[in-house]
């Protein structure tokens, strides 16, 4: 289990010359790390007297920020996995028709897993950019700058996440499924992006304002 | 040492409704991400027959990538001592007005450590994405999405880093010092979205010419 790895071995097996861990997990503890910094500037809220207007949302933001960081930490192993699937594919024989057949098959499904999951990761990223924009309005003006860091850090994973999507339908042979996997991630990336903004921009003006 | 701990034990930490580690650390980390990308895209480039002319370039990209790593990982830590530093002057006391002189100069002492260093982290992401520039161009094809996925993780590394460090500038008396250091991350920022876009640039037009 990568999650069970430490900063340093983790670090070190992404560097290493192999296919995977690559882009996606990276794009997947990207996540987790936004994902956990509002769960901080969200506890640094609840039950301060100066934020006790925005307790409930504050505790409904922390609640989806708890559950997204422990999916997108399963993530950073599971794209790993899926990943490998696409190499072993590539990797059986095909000598005879038969043994084509099944290795052909065998790729489209290892491909299809391997899109399927970084684009769980982009759509879990993209959950975590509008906590972060209600916590940039509602959070604990003290750790407003974390929720910026948590803004971009999410914005990264989401758009690695969706240029790992991007990378692997290529091998996908369903063209349907491939153009609304395009069309979705385009979105994701649009919405965001104008979601990062305003994260962003209430972050500056609320830190300029201490 | 935060660079021992497991990636679950880390996000647990994050999360915990402390100061630290904060934004800083999780910068740092983005920054560290990327710079593994880096490596391992050298290594998937190097002695491969079809990128011999681009060796000795891509062998230069791995050694300064491996370094800013190590860096970056130290600075995991650093910023989250950093951070405490400045907590722990804040509570230091202020009594008498000898007590509040050395409180003032603690205080003004921890918040300039709290400033170099998400700086560094800035610096040391910023420094990672001309490389991935010269990557995008010159890497193996089939891992340019992770050249992405780099570049997009050194960027918002550099901008939580600058995110910390303006939070921090509230605090420094010296306003010399304060606008050099203003002037120093607005220019960061400015030339590093236009590496990042280079980057993504060359990376979609490599992907879709596969």
């Amino acid at each position: 289990m990568l999650a069970q790895t430490t900063l340093e071995e983790f670090t070190d097996r992404l560097a290493a010359g192999t296919p995977t861990p690559g882009g996606g997990s990276a794009a997947a503890l990207s996540g987790a790390l936004s994902a956990a910094l509002l769960q901080m500037v969200s506890d640094l809220t609840i039950g301060r007297e100066a934020y006790e207007a925005h307790g409930e949302a504050v505790r409904s933001v922390r609640g989806k920020a708890a559950a997204l960081r422990k999916d997108l930490l399963a993530l950073v192993d599971r794209d790993a996995q899926a990943y490998d699937g696409v190499v072993q594919a590539r990797r059986l024989p095909k000598g005879t028709p038969g043994e084509k057949e099944a290795r052909a098959a065998a790729l489209a499904r290892a491909n299809l897993f391997a899109t399927e999951t970084p684009m769980a990761i982009a759509e879990h990223c993209a959950a975590l950019i509008p906590l972060a924009v209600e916590l940039a309005y509602k959070g604990n003006v003290n750790a407003v700058s974390d929720v910026g860091s948590a803004a971009l850090l999410a914005y990264a994973g989401l758009r690695a996440g969706v240029m790992n999507v991007r990378v692997n339908l290529a091998g996908i042979a369903d063209a349907d499924r491939a153009s609304r996997a395009r069309e979705r991630v385009r979105r994701l990336e649009v919405d965001a992006e104008k979601l990062r903004e305003e994260a962003l921009g209430a972050v500056f003006s609320r830190m300029s304002g201490r």
